[in-house]
């Protein structure tokens, strides 16, 4: 049997550049939080542990990883001396321990199964990922001989040869649990910054005589997030992945790019997109669903064969069932619509229940708060509500009922019923003339009395 | 005089990696199914017959067709196949014959042309449509011999001399109306795929002494459209290419990359457009009006100096007048705005008829649908429909009338005459803080049933 | 100290190839005309005059100007020509003269004063701001010898040497006040155009001993605005900057590429802006806020921690104070948002003051407009109004007031106080069944009248 893995991320950094109060591990990427992709792409290595190294005081950070527990990074000196900061929480782990970073959110599993599996088959004490840089300046080199990692040489450090070296450093590094108390405590900071060095790990390892592997994978992956800027080239890269799957899946998107998608959208097939739909986070649609144009959708399950939108929003805690039409300038909020509902037109469902096959008129409110509760409004199957309406929660309308139109429904209606709630119109006559005169005397005089 | 042309569209693909229940020809690509593209293409070059090649079962394919006859393929076994299968329906002919692909909707008319007039200058039996490849490497390749095409060598089939030739084979040919029986009917299946394939005609056209040329055109014409990515790549050539001609017709784009336009969407000069804005079928705007940032518009005739937008959706069978205002969050649908009517916020105007100058006040919903038939509203010209009103279908707003603001409009309002249909205000002084108390309560309470 | 600088802007150009009836210069560029970005660019130099030359009758481009002068070209024959229509508007000056085009709005205020300080420090009597082109075949050549600018050579009248040369003439030139007159009274129109070229003025000002000088500045910079489609891509660059410069300041963005800009929009840090946002002229947002995807946001200034959206629309003249929320649907126009007010579905707040906390429902309608006069609507501090309400203004609502929903307020609503403007619900048990009998048969008829 396979010793088990260890995830340390490591969550501490301060992201000053990022000019925000939010801790940058935080920023939202795909509808998660960073780190959020981060830890779910560990998980899939199906570790015995993860452990999350927090910044002292960053409780925001600290709840992301629960149930997961974190321990702090007292003072910022430097990537060993955070992993090290995880050591008693890796108490009697004698496996592989992979350490990865918080803001470098596009590392795939695949790649780390792979650094983690090429660790266990050479029995590695470090094993560190890499990739051919287009441009290696900035990083620091792997260099590797007779398929053995030799050391990692700074870019400031690198002589003329090193500098020709393409295959860089990516941070991301997996060591031998049972040696990584050793590994770890043998660093030390005498450099420029007095920072501990995870990287040091390596020439450390190699001088003790143990096996160090470099592991390839794609550049792309290994972008960093440490400005706004780079924060969007990140969202770009990602949606770009979920929209190729998106698309692999038999989703129709007219434009892909105006499709910005949840880490966690789900597809079945047949689906249609239309251009500039944005998916929250909690999002699953049923085959042959079409969300059109303008659509801006969260945490809802969409049944199949369901038309949404142009311009509809969906908000969180929404149930959606087969064959509903969910219109244009219709918001709906924890609102359950049951199969063959209609709501076509500038409406408003909160906290609402939908019964099958009633159709909701353009204009109906359903007026779910009173300023200090929100209250639930239940419409029964098969129930007609005019345009227009203001549905005043808590109140039932029956099955088969009708609801005039601009009616202010404030009593349940029962089975079958019709509830007026409007006045009888009146007519007056030729009386336009006047009242229009009337009308623009009045516009005038308030011209004038503006230009006094 | 020349022998006349016939068309034959190869659309009997099956299209599998679509992952769709729809055939993959009638996907839709700027506004139109596919394979429309491939027949509106054809008809410019104004063919005596054009005839389409469908699976067994399409019916809506075979629909897309219509006027033109088309032919069933019974079995999938190769191009040449298919186009054996139109023959029929070719009697007589003797003009040349062009064979299209039904899922390349992306080749010109242009280029179309050229081969058909190649063809007829050189009297070639096969003429074939090619094109010089970045990668030539999926590809056949096109072997031109002093200005002749001699053959087509399959890309797995080239030598290393042939590996190195970038003009490569699109798949369009031209074939002789009064050879193409004999010609295809000597294509045999003596390949791994056992099918009959089209690109043979060439080699056997040569072995008889018959001429077979070769015309080029552009690579990014013939981008097949086999998966939902293809076809999203698709879709932004197309509308690459018309929102280019709409730059050079004088319209001003904001950001034209945000908008999407149909094959059909016409535009007289100085039209603006914001960006996000979604143009679906049968669409023409005149001049000077604009449409602003996110709006969603189809099958509408609009007039000359037209504000419409942000947020405003037109839908399918509509007319707007010149000088029309159309705001936002408005929805009009099978509606008509005369000269001049305004409808500036949040309203639903379907089946309506607006009267010139009239004013449609903010929240207006025409109440067109009582869960069974659809009903009209028409409004007169100069007639004022205040806010929040519902007019209740079918109904009669008589020119010059008022409706007051909040009214629900069961009866016709005759000429000049004012309307009210809402209640009178009741104001209970000093009653708020009750009402408040009692609506805080009620909430606590619930909260505290809730936890229970 | 130093001589003053002048700044001509050459703003006279046709603009056939726009198609428009709009004069090219005028035509929008990040929400501002174009010639008011090469004005403002222009003014960051601190000039002590600013003078513009126009075609005849041009007035909305003279207006462009204000308060700075305009001068009328009268023909339109060359550059020099133009600018020596200004000549009179700069008598006295004898500082360095700036030369500018109207059409290439690109041209940074460093790039100009980087022009300017090299003329001054080199007693420069023509000083030229130049460029390397990736392609150089259309513009004319720099020749520059032991740092001086020896000559402009027309791209038509290069010799194979010359040909060679990418260091390119951007049209823009700095000549010194004192020659200037001389200088431009010195060039000939003996060529094929019989136009009056500035570039002329290097080789005059070397022939009589003079210096000549040449700056470099980015070839991006350069991009002229000429058409439609030209015009489409300055306004991509142009936001690129916008887009860049937020990000840096720690805006975040989920989409860069979606989000419009306008020169002068401005936010504060931590501001969150989702996709498919589009900022009109003169907006700015507080620290903390959000605006999230699908608004239209223009002519207002919004506080801290303020949430926006989706699919609002926030129109100019508008004050959105801390704490704000304005949802879904929503439109604002001229509208204040005193702290913590909130109006979160669909409602149109049109010449509104509402008051510190107050709730404004879903479907409110602040009736500002009768066909005649636009009127105010006020809502006092801590005011409830109900949804689906209409008021009809000039009317006030009284601090801690509630409006019930669904009612039509015509009458100022007193503190404290409750206001009904709605009918009591009548319901009519089990007649559903009988009225949709009558008017399923409605329909049914229409349907069989509509056959016959």
């Amino acid at each position: 049997m396979k010793a088990p893995l260890a995830v340390v991320v490591l969550a501490a950094g301060a992201g000053t550049r990022m000019k925000s109060a939010l801790p940058k591990v935080l920023h939202p990427l795909a509808g998660w939080p960073m780190v959020r992709h981060v830890i779910e792409n560990a998980k899939r290595l199906k570790p015995a542990r993860i452990v999350g190294v927090v910044a002292p005081g960053a409780d925001a950070v600290a709840g992301a990883f629960a149930p997961h527990p974190t321990v702090v990074q007292k003072q910022a000196l430097g990537t060993a001396h955070a992993a090290r900061a995880a050591l008693p929480a890796l108490k009697g782990h004698r496996g592989p321990v992979l350490v990865v970073f918080a803001d470098a959110p596009l590392v795939t599993a695949a790649s780390l199964k792979k650094l983690v599996d090429a660790c266990r088959r050479a029995r590695a004490a470090v094993g560190v990922l890499g990739f051919t840089a287009s441009d290696p300046t900035p990083y620091g080199r792997l260099i590797v001989k007779d398929g053995k990692l030799e050391r990692i040489v700074e870019s400031r450090d690198c002589d003329a040869e090193q500098r020709k070296v393409t295959f860089c450093n990516s941070g991301v590094m997996c060591i031998d649990g049972a040696q990584i108390e050793r590994l770890l405590g043998a660093i030390r900071n005498n450099n420029v910054k007095k920072e501990f060095y995870l990287t040091d790990a390596v020439a450390i390892a190699r001088a003790t005589g143990r096996a160090a592997i470099a592991v390839a994978g794609d550049e792309a992956e290994f972008q960093g997030v440490n400005s706004r800027a780079e924060l969007a080239v990140a969202e770009k890269v990602m949606q770009g992945r979920l929209r190729a799957q998106a698309l692999a899946d038999g989703v129709l998107m007219t434009d892909p790019e105006t499709v910005w998608l949840a880490a966690d959208t789900r597809f079945a097939a047949d689906v249609s997109i239309g251009p500039c739909v944005r998916f929250g986070p909690g999002v699953s649609i049923g085959e042959g669903s079409e969300i059109k144009a303008f659509c801006d959708v969260e945490g809802v399950r969409i049944g199949r064969g369901v038309l949404v939108g142009p311009f509809a929003r969906i908000r969180p805690g929404s149930v959606v069932a087969d064959k509903v039409h969910i219109g244009n300038f219709v918001e709906l909020k924890a609102t359950r619509m049951a199969r063959g509902a209609k709501a076509n037109h500038l409406a408003y469902l909160g906290d609402s229940d939908i019964g099958a096959a009633s159709n909701i008129g353009a204009g109906t409110i359903a007026v779910n708060y009173d300023g200090y509760g929100k209250w639930r409004t239940v419409v029964g199957p098969d129930a007609f509500v005019g345009s227009n309406s203001s549905l005043i929660a808590p109140v039932t309308i029956g099955r088969g009922a009708n609801v005039t139109a601009g009616s202010v429904i404030t009593e349940d209606v029962p089975v079958g019923a019709i509830a007026f709630g409007r006045a009888r119109q009146v007519t007056k006559k030729g009386r336009a003339t006047a009242l229009r005169a009337k009308l623009k005397d009045r516009a005038a005089e308030a011209k004038r009395a503006k230009k006094r």
